[in-house]
């Protein structure tokens, strides 16, 4: 599917005929689309580092009910005026682009990526990068709508498991996945939610860990057992003090060592 | 995790003191366990008739602000209570036990599985089995909601490229979403669902076509060409009319054989 | 892609043309085809159980230089002559069906599926299923070759972390993939393969653990303390033991609670 | 797992202590590394370009019989050695510090990424990225082996459909994978190899085009049918009359628009 709205060449334009079914469609667009993103990162105090990705990338539009089809070549057409430089700064920019060159009352852009963060190793101060993905939910339909998550690898250790042994405990990786949405206004680093995330855990996970690392994180899981339960709500209290955010889901998904499934809490409140 | 409520040693229970946080948990339980199902399906006169599969399950219960934690294990519990014999027709039942079991107040459980059903192919009469994923999400929470979700794979072509083109027009795999609650009372057998469902593609999918059952799809597809745009609006159609469905959301996402992204569109409809 | 061999149609039959191009084809044939089968069990004495799953099958012919082209519907039809009983029994005839149907020199029939066991809780003796993923990988070409996978979840838990640390260990669920050989005329039930496995981490994973059951659990692994070097070797030296195991590829991959990566190993031995 | 060979505490180094069990490890190490990545490009005659994108990275070594354990940390330093600035160019360079910095005999080091290619459109000449999959599997172990893989999506249009139809043909996306080892001390570009690939197919993929272009890749489609047969065979054709390339594995995965199923096909061929 394609138009050529700036073509001489008089193809027929099948999509801006009418339609009679009588039924708007709610988001017509493209998914699946990979494209190189960088992202502002706040950088040491000069504001100007950029993270290059790779993002997996959605566009909506909605459509009324009387026209028959979308044009699909001017979403890819949307993200190639940003030619190698599609920006974490543009993206309201790139929404906005999308209803104008559509014709469409509302967008959509919905941008999945991996992120990076530069982490120390507590004790010998070795710096890795930590890895996690990062999803911008962007609605441009009258509300101006902003949704981020981020889902971020960390350490449980089982409360029961460490009460009710001699020793040992048994612990496991989990993702905790913390989606919000903030005060008009307010602007919130990726960087800046990561660091109330990770808290929450009983321990934070690393890239490079030498042994008086290993021990300390080790003892630190020990130290902080948490139930699944108390992850979600340790992520409450968090957000709930957080003034920035004003609606969110939390959860946290724990690997159990000890099964082939998975423990899981959900938490969602709206402050508003 | 795990419980030991039947067990007489003397092990204490940490998941059933106190907590302070104030934060009650929408859901927690166990998520990606996977487990052998079998359906009962329409039958051939005799209804009695199963359908052998796996399926991946989620099992959740809510958790009031005043308790520190669920007793994992007696999810795993109440599932084995239908050892080698978990069927559809006891889902309603297993969501029961689990409020009960696990003293709650609301409880959640969603299956998702791979389906099949036997089709003939279009002029040889072969038969072969169709296979498509199927989601069942069973709410016991006062609201006894129940939501039913097929993804079935069909054929979509296009008009454009058979409207501007001098012979031939692209053409691919899509895979249709249909999403669904009934109103009270009803069954709607999942092959009554996937009947309507596949009448709104541009043609449907089959396990084995013989040559003039190949023939058969190629013309059919051409003679009926259809956007991503007219495929979720003929399942609209469809499901508006039928009276036994009062609330769906469907979608059909394309593989585009002329890019490498996919074309999607959405509607939602609450009847109610 | 089909064929009409057997139809009165008089349809130009493209796949038998000749080909100039002088090279023949290794594997061509379908995959990624979702199948109900059933397996037979050891049982319990009587030897006539069946476990019920769902296969992802991929089935491929040699294709001679001269020849255009396979006749892809044939596949199916093989498949579908076992309809609705595709069975463990039945799979060296599938692959000679193959060979005569399409009629090729070579015949390659790969299945993966997810396989359960019961497993009783080593204090409490409850009963539960833990799942797992089997590939059975079927080749009739001169060598009637059959090799087995199976992936079995367990714990491990670090030495290192265990000795340096006050307390605690870090420990994680692991995956242990075998790939195994028999020797000629020998039958090796996937329970026996798995039973091998299972004791080669640190401690084995359960569906269902009561309290005494998890002790039991935790402090075994944290007394059984293993690198996944020390796994993949002791899954080599049980496998070196086997005399019906005559080649092998045996790994063990630890999702670390401690990273955000994986720690793997890996080891091959022909003993022909 | 990590190690403290630097550090002047003295916890005890378990990796390092003897092995009794005299089974050596092929391959011990890390997987699932995220880490960001700069690829050089033939550029726009300066030579002096470069894409960046996310890889996932895999790091081994081999390990003797006699050694417990290797260090799982240093893999991981060794990245961050090329922090922020892992290149291309870098490569042989990070498997040959592998084995310095882990004192082994043998290194292995493969990554995989999403990569671009500009585009443009056949008629139209608008400029879009296509994306596809890319992996580099690297040996430092005596014979310095290099292994480049491409999974290039293009478009397939089946013969046999055109022919028997009156009008139309089942056509759909299809994903090629060429895996190739290279003659000695020759340097092949991923876009030298990707543009002999996307030759093979019925017709490429974009990812904008414009309706005239849409006609285009339509008609040029219709006009150049193709198996799965025919493209794994010109696929062969065109690796066997490049010298630079002295092994090769291709096959083509077509996700057939009128089943449920893909067609696939496979040659491998060793010209050493």
């Amino acid at each position: 599917m394609s138009d050529a709205a700036s073509d001489t060449t008089p193809l027929p334009d099948i999509q801006s005929s009418g339609d009679e079914r009588q039924i708007a469609i709610n988001k017509v667009g493209v998914t699946n689309v990979r494209y190189p993103i960088s992202l502002r990162t706040p950088g040491k105090g000069q504001g100007n580092e950029f993270i290059h990705t790779v993002a997996t990338i959605n566009m909506f539009v909605s459509l009324p009910h009387d026209v028959k089809g979308t044009h699909m070549s001017r979403f890819l057409e949307v993200l190639n005026e940003y030619h190698n430089e599609l920006c974490s700064d543009s993206l309201r920019l790139v929404a906005n682009r999308m209803k104008e060159k559509l014709d469409a009352k509302d967008a959509y852009l919905e941008l999945n990526f991996p992120y990076f963060v530069d982490k120390q190793a507590p004790v010998s101060g070795q710096t890795g990068k930590l890895d996690f993905d990062v999803t911008f939910e962007i609605a441009s339909n009258g509300t101006d709508d902003f949704v981020m998550t981020l889902k971020i690898p960390a350490t449980s250790l089982c409360p029961c498991s460490k009460e009710i042994s001699d020793y040992g405990a048994h612990n496991q990786r989990c993702d905790m996945t913390v989606k919000v949405r903030m005060a008009d206004g307010v602007h919130l680093w990726i960087e800046e939610l990561f660091a109330i995330v990770e808290q929450c855990a009983s321990t934070q996970v690393f890239s490079v860990l030498k042994r008086p690392d290993e021990k300390w994180v080790t003892e630190r899981a020990y130290e902080n057992p948490k139930f699944v339960e108390d992850i979600v709500r340790d992520l409450a209290v968090a957000l709930n003090k957080d003034d920035r955010i004003v609606w969110y889901q939390c959860s946290s998904e724990n690997y159990e060592s000890i099964h082939n499934h998975n423990a899981y809490a959900f938490i969602e409140r709206d402050k508003r």
